[in-house]
């Protein structure tokens, strides 16, 4: 199948790009000693998991208990569902782990752990729970020095129900600072905190194996990874402009597009339409704060992954997309049912728009349909 | 089934008041004397289309192929297909009127509607094409009073083989215009830009048969119609707090939420967590222009329709979202594992996050499951 044969809009993905981003994080992870958990939300995709885990020990992080499902159906047997747990989700773990999954679930919440301790008495059941610590992004977890975390670890140390697995954080201000240098600082603040929250439940006598962090800024831009067991990147998988704008990949590091046609001109109003609006592209404006005039991403020619002008999607309604142009060459050149690329903000955000991916490599034929995992 | 047995998040749709929604817009439209052509974009349900039709002559509006040929896969045989057509969809479209669908297209592009009479004759296909016209919101379509017009309309005046079926314009901008009266003002213009398109066609000696316009602003606060064939309103079947913020309903009009559960407290940084990001939410800010302070939607008690004070969704991440609270009674109303409700900023996007609604009635239990359909 040719690209040429795509409705559109249809997502993009090519796999010699997933193979070179995957390669390179495996590489660099191994440098640092420390292991790769590559986290699956991004592609949410069996085969993307596979490039992912290649040359790794084989876990992957989640962030859905349908993605835990998903993965595990498809024989991936290391799972950390990296989302606070809820008693109304214990049992979907539970299951998991009854079918040979080693999964590791997360809380920070005393009366939560008191719960899973007594679901796991009463169904014999077994959980592996990871406490979230709070490294500076200031969503969830608790602070390293919080007075409670020896408490809450003291109540996960259950055996054989219930299993300290360690400590977990996730960098996610990283997002928030601009080139290497920032961002390593980041990465060593979230090393840090790791390393003295289980420094500190390891003083209490109970072991923390596990210390888990990691995005893909702190990743790539960390210096030191000592006493941290694994990192957890996501989005270097795929990579998008909210990256590229940090500093961390080029252009053509993006994996990932939205193939879409001119549907129309309006010389009025000045721009070309297209049929990826908000649906196709979602709303994500992931890449403003570093790159300027984004809008819902760069348009980019059908091949050849050359950038047209300078031209974005500056605008989108649910199905059509408004590309401001400035000079008739610009109409010319994008006559109705012509196609281009649109390169996404936030590969999270777009990919998930999307059922499939429509994957190519260098040549731009199609050559694979991959599914994604979607819903809850 | 229960509301506590579903797996949070959710997409909850009250069959109730979709059912008031759509009689009423319905009733309306009758009492104006047009016809109403509802817009499937917003529920992309065959259960929403049946209870939007009824009573109506039947057509529906949809925004992609996708959703024409899930329509008409459950026998729907009127469906106007509301975005510019290109050449590569000409086949699709071709393949659904051979089956004995009346599929209305628009074009506002004489290159196209050339093409268009190619295929149609290689093919010996049949197509009803409408002219799209800017009715004021400049995105797409010719002004009324465009020189091309004419010849445009000539063009696809080709029996047996293209017919020009009429004239089509959508005023998204009503959904800029605060209270009836100023959206009253769109309405009008809305209605006559495409009355004056009709009367240069005809007076060219063209049929002109179809006059389509509307959105649900100006479909409910329109206070003339005649010379209007159609409305083809969409986002009344669900409403949102856009609509609300815009006057048009109520919060108890809205049938769409997203149940979530709280899954955390950080005290530190003020907030609740709950499993509800921006994937089930999307990043839609549509409430924004008029409400204020909305976020990512408005935190409404499980049951009971009641708000939780005057909380929002403040901020979102992709499985995260971020409740701001001030006072320790809030985070002891919301425990861990609390569920809440999400009013949505935007029906249309928010239902596309999920691939279900999971159906309540006034009891709110869930009584059914209504696929949607995804994709293009």
């Amino acid at each position: 199948m040719n690209l040429a044969d795509l409705r559109t809009p249809a997502l993009v993905l090519d796999r010699t790009v997933v193979m070179r981003n995957t390669a390179q994080m495996t590489a660099r992870m191994k440098a640092h000693g420390v292991r790769l958990r590559p986290h699956l939300k991004t592609a949410k995709s069996v085969e993307v998991a596979r490039l992912a885990t290649l040359g790794n020990f084989g876990g992957i992080t989640v962030s859905t208990l349908a993605e835990a499902e998903y993965f595990a159906a498809h024989g991936f047997r290391d799972i950390c569902y990296a989302v606070g747990l809820v008693p109304a989700k214990f049992a979907a773990a539970a299951r998991l782990a009854a079918e040979g999954v080693r999964v590791t679930t997360l809380t920070d919440d005393l009366a939560t752990a008191e719960a899973l301790l007594a679901y796991a008495r009463q169904h014999d059941a077994r959980f592996a729970i990871l406490i979230e610590i709070d490294t500076g992004q200031h969503r969830a977890g608790l602070d390293p020095e919080a007075p409670e975390l020896i408490e809450l670890a003291r109540s996960l140390d259950a055996p054989p129900h219930v299993r300290l697995a360690g400590v977990l954080g996730h960098a996610g201000h990283s997002y928030h600072a601009k080139g290497a240098a920032a961002i390593a600082v980041v990465a060593e603040e979230e090393r840090a905190k790791l390393v003295r929250a289980a420094a500190r439940i390891e003083a209490a006598g109970i072991a923390c194996p596990e210390r888990s962090a990691g995005a893909t800024p702190t990743a790539l831009c960390g210096t030191r990874f000592d006493g941290l067991t694994e990192m957890r990147p996501g989005v270097y998988t795929l990579f998008d402009l909210a990256q590229h704008g940090l500093g961390l990949c080029r252009l053509e590091d993006i994996a990932v597009s939205v193939l879409a046609s001119v549907i129309g001109h309006n010389r009025t109003a000045g721009h070309v339409l297209i049929d990826a609006g908000f649906m196709a592209l979602t709303r994500d404006f992931g890449a403003h704060e570093f790159l300027g005039e984004v809008g819902y991403g760069f348009v980019m020619e059908e091949r050849g992954r050359a950038r047209i002008d300078m031209l974005v999607v500056n605008d989108a309604n649910q199905e059509h997309g408004m590309i401001r142009v400035g000079t008739n060459a610009d109409y010319a050149r994008l006559p109705v049912g012509a196609r281009v690329r649109i390169l996404p903000n936030h590969a999270c955000a777009t990919a998930a728009m999307h059922a499939r991916y429509h994957v190519v490599e260098a040549d731009e034929q199609v050559h694979a349909l991959w599914e994604r995992c979607g819903g809850w």
